[in-house]
């Protein structure tokens, strides 16, 4: 039997934009010049997906939930429990997720920086602060890339239904964490987790990273930010659910997370940070030695696009958007079918996501081409899949591959 | 009062195709010459179609459902009841229907033609097979086209929720029926299944006309093979649903069973075969003359494109929708609305249908007409009916006739 077409699936974060006057009118995607994209164009399909729908500004999780295959209506509790998975702990349906951040305050409980003085690694702090011994949950934490880290509470009778911790900007102090609902686990998870952000301060405190931090002149790590509560959803393994044995490649531990999420295996290949300087060549180069190793679909996330958007630079990002189109020279890989979207528009001048279609490409056998030969976020709207939703990109492709299933006879 | 447009609607089935390399990356549809329809798209507007939505691959009956108005997700209850109306057994909603081969077995009980030596009409033993008693249901039996025939059980406690008894395959033994559920309503129609299966083969072996085959030197159609188990649903009727009395014109009984199930007239035309020998021209001009008589819509379906797909055969495929333009010469009739699609791509490498949209035109009094002006996959998705779904069709028309209902004030 012929082998099946397989899938690599690439998402540049924050990929759509909007035209930019310094830039004659072109979007950083229109401006980049991307002759590799710009054949795959060619020589597929291309159109604009709303993630979500019209005049829905999509969050990261529930994007790629989306893309993924995924109703977040039905699956999203919020963002904790993504973060969670991605920092590595495991998860049981029905804890209680929370992202974090290091953070430094003073001793009038000031937060002064919420990122810690950027430090570098927080790992070290995890067994004091998994240590913490609470009257009526199980506390399990990790701590992620820089001052990122993730909660979890496990226990009976607890309850996403809790305002955050973080004060979100800095000069304030430490908020008290508050129920959002009039239930008894509500009340109790709040008092639960002003108890551990007290036991975290105290254990960070005395902790001699923190020492050695304040002698070396740097901001100590001696609090937590809470926020992004979660309770952890049952997410339908990927795999059972559309029969295509999945990996996913990220830098960022977020992206993993969601993929984790769905069962799909996890691959670090080094160069891949999340950040500027990340090698997309290595992340591209890894997907197809795990398609020739037996998986049916690579999702390889690309986190430096959507970064550039935030900070409002166009320049950079049509560079970066350059650095993505060089590593996409050997694609599609053979008896593979490339699609390339993002998760969302991130317009610099908006310096925020926007509700703004992101045009997306699919290139490789089986596809009926059509006459679109760039590849932006104007040309992306004469293309030939027209405008679809970010919940149709899986069943699009799996059409395309020859994987979809007959409804009736 | 000026009378308002007719509409005739032709559903190619399979229409849709993938590009064919060896046809210099055309698809049959596009490689055909076809100066009817290029026509037909010039004066009026194209789109893609969605049967059911992006990523399902449709099968024939859930396809007319969605395509004539009707959610299949909401009456598709299985293939069975539409063979059944299509050979003109008279159903009730709550009779349990099934589609039936005539096969040629062996003394140890293999199936070893399913197609009983290609019998070319089965009907004498209609008779028989209807006289067959049961313990708990009456039986109605009909046979159809050569070998195919449709078989519906009658009575109290009865379900659809049974395995077949057709093995798929030749060589092996005919299948015991098996409940699929727990139900005591599935274990009891097995068991009446597995009853009816015996008594056929006992009837069907002492039937003078296999005495007679077997003489001739022809395979017996010695036992019925049974699939497609539907309950009989309650569809609602096609003219009080769209204030249009319809009529449909099909070689093939199962689409024209469709049709009945919604109270559509059916009319049979001489030449119309549901075969490669069909006459479209026939079909045609029998669908305007009753257009002329007083129907609202004509639904007329040609089979042909999706053997052809079902085949593999690209060339031929393309010299089937020749005829078919060949046949469009007049169209569309005065006053008359033409809306002509398929109900599914059958790409010919594939050999199956495909989840690709179909092209679908509407070419008539009140279009807007848009910049497309040839028919194919490709030319279709820049068509101003955008990329539309099968249930949207009958709205669409009725649109743009003038029929459609206000909402609000």
């Amino acid at each position: 039997m012929k082998e099946k077409t397989k899938v690599l699936l690439i998402i540049c974060d924050g990929l759509g934009g909007r035209p930019v006057e310094s830039m004659g009118g072109l979007t950083p995607l229109e401006v980049a010049r991307t002759p590799n994209l710009d054949r795959l164009a060619a020589n597929g399909i291309s159109g604009l997906m709303d993630t979500i729908r019209p005049g829905v500004v999509p969050g990261s999780d529930v994007a790629h939930l989306a893309i993924l295959g995924y109703d977040p209506y039905e699956v999203y509790t919020g963002r904790g429990p993504f973060e969670a998975a991605g920092v590595g702990i495991e998860l049981k349906a029905g804890d209680i997720a929370f992202r974090c951040n290091f953070a430094s305050v003073d001793d009038a409980g000031i937060v002064t920086d919420r990122r810690a003085g950027r430090i570098k690694d927080a790992s070290p702090f995890d067994d004091v602060i998994s240590a913490i011994e609470l009257d009526d949950a199980k506390v399990l934490f990790k701590a992620g890339t820089e001052h990122r880290g993730a909660l979890v509470l496990r226990g009976e009778g607890l309850s996403a239904a809790v305002g955050p911790l973080d004060p979100k900007k800095e000069g304030k102090p430490l908020k008290e964490c508050k129920p959002l609902d009039d239930t008894p686990e509500a009340a109790r998870t709040a008092r639960i987790l002003n108890q551990f952000s007290a036991k975290a301060r105290e254990a960070l405190e005395a902790h001699p990273l923190n020492e050695q931090r304040r002698a070396d002149g740097k901001l100590p790590a001696n609090a937590i930010l809470i926020r992004g509560a979660g309770v952890v959803p049952h997410i339908p393994d990927f795999e059972e659910r559309f029969e295509l044995k999945a990996a996913c490649i990220s830098g960022a531990a977020f992206y993993a997370g969601i993929a984790r999420s769905m069962g799909m295996d996890i691959v670090t290949v080094d160069g891949a940070t999340g950040g500027l300087d990340t090698d997309v060549g290595v992340k591209i180069t890894g997907a197809c030695e795990l398609l020739d190793k037996g998986y049916d679909m690579v999702f390889v996330h690309v986190k430096a696009t959507d970064n550039l958007g935030h900070d409002g630079k166009a320049i950079e990002k049509a560079a970066m958007i350059e650095r993505i189109d060089d590593a996409l020279e050997a694609m599609p890989p053979e008896g593979t079918l490339l699609v390339l979207t993002g998760d969302h528009s991130t317009p610099c001048e908006m310096k925020n996501h926007s509700a703004d279609p992101v045009p997306i490409l699919m290139s490789g056998p089986g596809v009926r081409t059509d006459a679109v030969d760039t590849f932006g976020e104007r040309p992306a709207m004469t293309g030939g899949l027209g405008r679809i939703r970010g919940i149709e990109v899986v069943p699009t492709f799996l059409g395309i591959t020859g994987r979809a299933k007959k409804y009736g006879a």
